[in-house]
């Protein structure tokens, strides 16, 4: 009896969920660091932001001798708020509207949950958000990519596009606005047609827009909340990680007008008890953070971003598009595998004892079988890395492609 | 195009996510408090005994001045820490072993989620931590209770019991010990039979051990860690919230020397990044915590226990077994339904300005049609409140029989 039984079999699921594209050659990092090379770190989105000051106040000033749960819902004064913050911006809803999540991550799965039956779909521009296709799995829905293109900088595809994929098990389109990966920022004219689409074949409309505090040239934000007519169909994605750049607080939102959705939101956040409890009170003290912080830190990633984008169309056979939002873009880079040469940059390759690491862009499609000489480059460095990072590029491609 | 578009139906889970029964009488607490009514809250595991002042100045000491993403798997510190906690217990184990998660809850979604395929079954004595319901049913799995009795205090059921159960779709036997609801404590005699079947049916053994620290009368905590032979077949659900009176930080913790589930339940920390940054240094530090902290609470709560235990069984009609773990107990009551006498009590009854919150057991049965008469109580307060809390008790029944 004592033997050593046979290991049971794990779910498909479980076989399948995916190693994280972004973080996968984290080995390969680390060993490049050991043998002592500087590798900068362009393969994901941690700013190098502080984060604000009244935020990390709180969290020292914390008071009470009990660490209790809090309300499933979040705090309730942080939920109050943020309908301000909400209101601000134009988007009228109240605190009831609002469920405080952990993190974006948390409210993308309970939204897909939501949304859809196992095995229906949902229509996601790729590439998009890697985790994207972790969440859908762990909801058990089909995602149903439309590609968008470089060459067009990944601009919204044609509504036709969308109608060519619905079918009766559609349910939802997924939209990240500004949007990580491509940087691509949705205009409100794109996201009227959209209204239009997801009125017409009754739909929801997940809205992903983290970002938003990161649109660039003077370009608009405009949040899918405000389109009028589907009230009841949008449900908006959020969360404070890149807002504050405090990525490691996990805590989101979900909101939405729409009372059933909201309701079965609660119902998932009361199965999970609460979202962390000193995050919220980061999160909620992070709402005074003085208008300066914002600007300081538009100014800075406009710049990052004119110099990195500049950088990269230098290279030969590089292309890089221009993007209007968040602090993504995706280039493409003269290579057959961006993911071997990834790897070739950490494991073969130094250039003044540095390097860079990519996250290989075929991470970021449904199949991983597109993009496949694209990466993913965030530009959360500061500049003078940014213009190293991009001269080890140069040498490197050239060093790679002899 | 303007006119408001009929609502989108949502999704089977999403209808059906269960409130949470322990929760779900909150609106009438907060109405009996508007009302000036003192009410003891009996129904809800947060106990009043202060969080570690180590894992305290850990948090006001915070350091950085980014919040920033922490590793998927947990930070490397703290799971080095932890190790060595749980091989002082017996658990022979390395860091490697360890995925830091958010709280148990998460856990316990992602451990279903590697185990069973949707539609598969496993195995839960009942009553059962009601939100198995819920993470069952974000897993798509098949909870197949088996009842336990109130009579013989909810011992282990008879193998024979888990053998008729089980058929090709059974994929594992989730155990809670100590028990939430009913501190029962399995003894090391019943676990190595649970073993035999589950490696004669070669399952998983998912094992929520989060309150191994509260076992009373002398009896020992045995861990399925422990367990010989089924090395492979069993996960460990942990959690931070009870043994440090910390239930915000939402740091959990799973554990398996499996490494096929241990690679994919990173797989499944990716795609969420990371568990809360702060949290995670409180539980950190929350590992030096001395002695003595855990031997006053574990006489606090045996006083607790014996003071309750015995107050409630003196009342006409009620019956409860003593609990031997945990801080729960579940009372079999002179009522027809549980339910509606614990709405009653908040609604429309006082005795000296207070009342009562308890929690109705159906919700801790898989159908929510078995323990009609029964409640689950926390005796997590301090003893004067908890004399009161049964005296109150006491006077409602009398007068709801009447």
């Amino acid at each position: 009896m004592y033997k050593k039984v046979s290991m049971p079999d794990i779910s498909e699921k479980g076989i399948r969920m995916p190693a994280s594209p972004i973080r996968k050659l984290v080995p390969y990092a680390d060993a490049a660091k050991e043998r002592g090379i500087k590798v900068y770190h362009l393969n994901i989105g941690q700013p190098d932001i502080a984060t604000p000051q009244t935020a990390l106040n709180a969290i020292r000033r914390y008071e009470n001798n009990i660490i209790e749960y809090g309300h499933s819902a979040g705090n309730l004064s942080y939920r109050k708020k943020l309908a301000k913050y909400y209101n601000k911006l134009g988007i009228d809803i109240s605190h009831e509207d609002i469920l405080i999540t952990t993190g974006g991550s948390e409210a993308l799965v309970i939204a897909l949950n939501i949304c859809l039956n196992p095995g229906e779909e949902v229509i996601v521009p790729e590439p998009f958000y890697t985790n994207y296709n972790s969440f859908a799995m762990q909801a058990g829905v089909k995602i149903k990519p439309i590609t968008t293109s470089i060459k067009s900088g990944f601009s919204m595809p044609l509504m036709k596009e969308f109608e060519k994929l619905i079918t009766p098990s559609t349910k939802a389109i997924l939209l990240c606005n500004p949007n990580n990966p491509t940087g691509y920022l949705y205009s409100r004219n794109e996201l009227e047609q959209l209204r239009d689409i997801v009125a017409k074949h009754n739909l929801f409309l997940i809205s992903d827009e983290v970002y938003r505090e990161f649109c660039y040239d003077g370009f608009e934000y405009y949040s899918c909340m405000e389109l009028k007519g589907i009230e009841d169909n949008v449900i908006l994605v959020d969360s404070t990680s890149k807002r504050y750049s405090m990525c490691g607080i996990r805590v989101g939102a979900l909101v939405t007008r729409n009372r059933q959705v909201a309701e079965s939101i609660l119902h998932f956040c009361q199965a999970r008890l609460c979202a962390p409890a000193i995050g919220q009170i980061a999160a909620e003290a992070a709402l005074d953070t003085p208008e300066e912080y914002f600007s300081e830190i538009h100014k800075e990633y406009q710049e990052r971003r004119n110099c990195l984008i500049e950088k990269l169309n230098k290279i030969e056979g590089v292309f890089c598009p221009m993007p209007k939002g968040a602090f993504y873009t995706i280039a493409r880079l003269p290579v057959d595998s961006a993911e071997d040469f990834s790897r070739w940059l950490l494991e073969d390759f130094e250039y003044q004892g540095q390097t860079v690491m990519l996250a290989p862009a075929s991470g970021f499609y449904h199949a991983n079988d597109r993009g496949i000489d694209e990466v993913r480059i965030a530009y959360v460095l500061q500049k003078p890395d940014l213009i190293n990072a991009a001269k080890c590029l140069k040498h490197a491609l050239r060093k790679y492609n002899n």
